[in-house]
């Protein structure tokens, strides 16, 4: 078998086989393929798709790529949790000890941030001394000891998906749907999950820009877990407007260990109730997704996913007096109100706008070697549809740089639209998939 | 500017600008542009095409990207000659000398074989000595003393296009009508020409399988000439069976020399007079075709084509006796005879088939490095439409080793196609765009 026969059948439209599929993977893996023939045969796969056969063989043969890791002497059945990201979005650190709380052991490898998007790990990073470097061995100790684990990728898992990753990233191919499917569910198969609850963001603020686009995705995704044997359920979540109210990783830790306490935005509060019902029923910890909303309501009222929470920070080595009194995580020098402009009702808070403000004040990382600053952030007061008077703040800049808040300022303040008729709110979720 | 932009403006069917084109050229060249992003944007071309004045954009760049070649201290007009190649087509051999022998001088740079379709230079050095690595000065001062040259590239022309080939050649991207098209005239924009005769063979023997394609890169072709202020014409000419009766180097060179002493075969012979004539025409050396026409017999009969030849082979450092007597050049050990299996009328010589037949005998290259064996081929004595007898000769093989005699006898046997209806002869042309 030759790599350009794999690359000139997917030019010309042809369905590869999973031979040619596992073939190709090895190659790239071993680097027997050179980098110019897999850009050539990515940029053949985004212009003339994938059946979802052909990406079910791609994600499986990136799955086997590295090492599996296989959870089961520690926990009977493991469920995964992705979000394909957005603004604002924190839910991993309330849900995960939520569900922990309730029974169903939750060891989940996170990522950073890189652009608009920020990362888990750089949220929960906001607390000194937190690891997320644990060794596999680490990993299965913790996992058994608390059930619960938050920490980076801790084996060699799905390396393929990393040498495709990084080619796709400089050669345009980024934006195909297989790509994205596989590159995720390969990771989540690598990790061991026997079941995977998938949160796809939608809207301006999203890699998935359209409700059409996300709903192939979610297709995808959903017809290579079940191609996979694996249990998939599939959220399709608004991402127009930023999700709960803070933007900026300590602003966001903060924010996240108060839903723990209860205390959260109706709207964070209702996406993190769901995403650990469906959890917990793919879990088979709840027959029905109201009971498994009642165990989760009962996880935060009891305090016990506080306590989880607190277990996790301890266990990973990071400063316990940071959960227990949030005041001493790190704040900004300036921290100045955006007023708004006119009096009526707000019409558009634009995801990716407030993102990208977000990064310019240093929350985030333009390229991956970039450091960022825990401190700065947003904090959004209003939600589309609500009615704003001329002069109240519409949201806090938190800044520790006088010229980067006169920036922000402007940039935020045309990702705001005021108009005189009513607007109606937009809705948490679009559809479930599954 | 980033080449990723550029890659993915293609990839979402945009325009690309000359400065995106330039740029690309450039770095390409110069190798800060990677060959995996020079891969992924090349797939991006094959499968989402290019504007005629992308196309123009992108072969003046490659022409520029190396020594450009100013040919007018020694020929006040320059009229090069390009075929896409076929099997059989030895016509620059034998139009070269007719045209410099009517006062056109011709300095041509010809190319190697390459799989099934043959190369000038291969054929001509079937001559003992007979030189093709001319330097600069060498062609130069060649083509002032006695007005033709026949040689291999002698300068670092369009260096980007070579880059560009390798890589196409093992991403399969070759079959890009404007990546073919760019390919051919930025070399011959390079080498100077005021004026170019395009030969674009079409059907199974050729690169551009249906005539379809092979007039749409005419017209690209003709294109790229006018934006590029170059005089263009172009024939679209049959390549379904072989060009007149010889396959092989020693072979062909055989029949070239033949021709310009006045005995070819009527194809081949219309073939040469045709393409002489219209770069006569080109040449400004015949008002029309019809008296370009009879310039150019006139040049065979007079046997003035036929010593430019001569005075052609001297001076490259070639055996005259050669020439002179053409049974000194190589012939093969075996040469034995493929009987017709039934009565009837050729409907098909299946040209690449006898090409790839002659490759297999030892007279082509399957990779570059290859060595060939000047003697072997094949004679064909019969052409489309002709009436057959059982157990007559439909053509010779000229084989140095008997097995492969043997594997050549069954293939050719499959190439030909006797049926009992009369079958018209095949056109020699289909269209002339300019």
């Amino acid at each position: 078998m030759r790599a350009v026969d794999v690359i000139i059948n997917k030019r010309d439209q042809l369905e590869l086989s999973s031979e040619e599929i596992h073939f190709f993977v090895q190659g790239l893996t071993e680097g027997t393929i050179p980098d110019y023939q897999v850009a050539a045969w990515a940029m053949a796969v985004l212009l003339n798709g994938m059946t979802d056969r052909e990406t079910t063989d791609l994600t499986l043969a990136m799955a086997q790529s590295g090492d599996t890791l296989d959870l089961s002497p520690v926990v009977p059945f493991t469920v995964d949790k992705h979000s394909t990201g957005g603004v604002g979005d924190k839910t991993s650190l309330t849900v995960a000890p939520i569900v922990a709380a309730c029974g169903l052991p939750v060891g989940k490898m996170s990522g950073r941030g890189l652009g608009f998007s920020g990362g888990t790990l750089d949220k929960i990073q906001s607390i000194p001394g937190y690891r997320t470097n644990l060794t596999p061995q680490e990993f299965m100790d913790q996992l058994s000891d608390i059930g619960i684990v938050l920490t980076g990728q801790s084996a060699n898992l799905a390396p393929a998906d990393g040498i495709l990753y990084a080619l796709r990233d400089v050669t345009g191919t980024v934006q195909s749907l297989p790509l994205i499917a596989s590159s995720i569910m390969s990771k989540k198969l690598a990790a061991g999950a026997d079941a995977i609850l998938l949160d796809v963001k939608t809207g301006v603020g999203a890699f998935m820009q359209t409700l059409q686009e996300a709903r192939v995705l979610a297709e995808i995704m959903t017809a290579i877990g079940h191609n996979a044997d694996r249990q998939v359920v599939c959220l399709l979540s608004d991402m127009n407007q930023p999700l709960g109210s803070q933007v900026g990783n300590a602003l966001e830790l903060k924010e996240a260990v108060e839903a723990l306490r209860g205390d959260a935005p109706a709207d964070y509060r209702e996406h993190c109730l769901t995403v650990a019902s469906h959890m917990l029923v793919l879990g088979k910890q709840a027959q029905t997704l109201d009971q498994a909303r009642s165990m989760a309501q009962d996880a935060i009222n009891s305090a016990r996913a506080y306590d989880k929470f607190r277990q996790l920070v301890d266990a990973q080595g990071g400063d316990i007096r940071y959960v227990d009194d949030l005041s001493l995580l790190p704040t900004a020098q300036f921290v100045e109100p955006l007023e708004a402009p006119r009096t009526g009702y707000l019409q558009t808070i634009h995801a990716r706008e407030v993102g990208e403000t977000a990064v310019d004040l240093g929350a985030g990382r333009a390229s991956k070697s970039d450091s960022i600053d825990p401190a700065v952030g947003i904090t959004i007061l209003h939600k589309v549809g609500d009615h704003v008077t001329q002069g109240e703040p519409l949201c806090w800049i938190h800044a520790n740089d006088q010229e980067k808040l006169e920036a922000a300022k402007k940039r935020l303040l045309s990702a705001h639209h005021i108009v005189d008729e009513e607007v109606p709110p937009l809705p948490l979720f679009y559809d479930i998939i599954q």
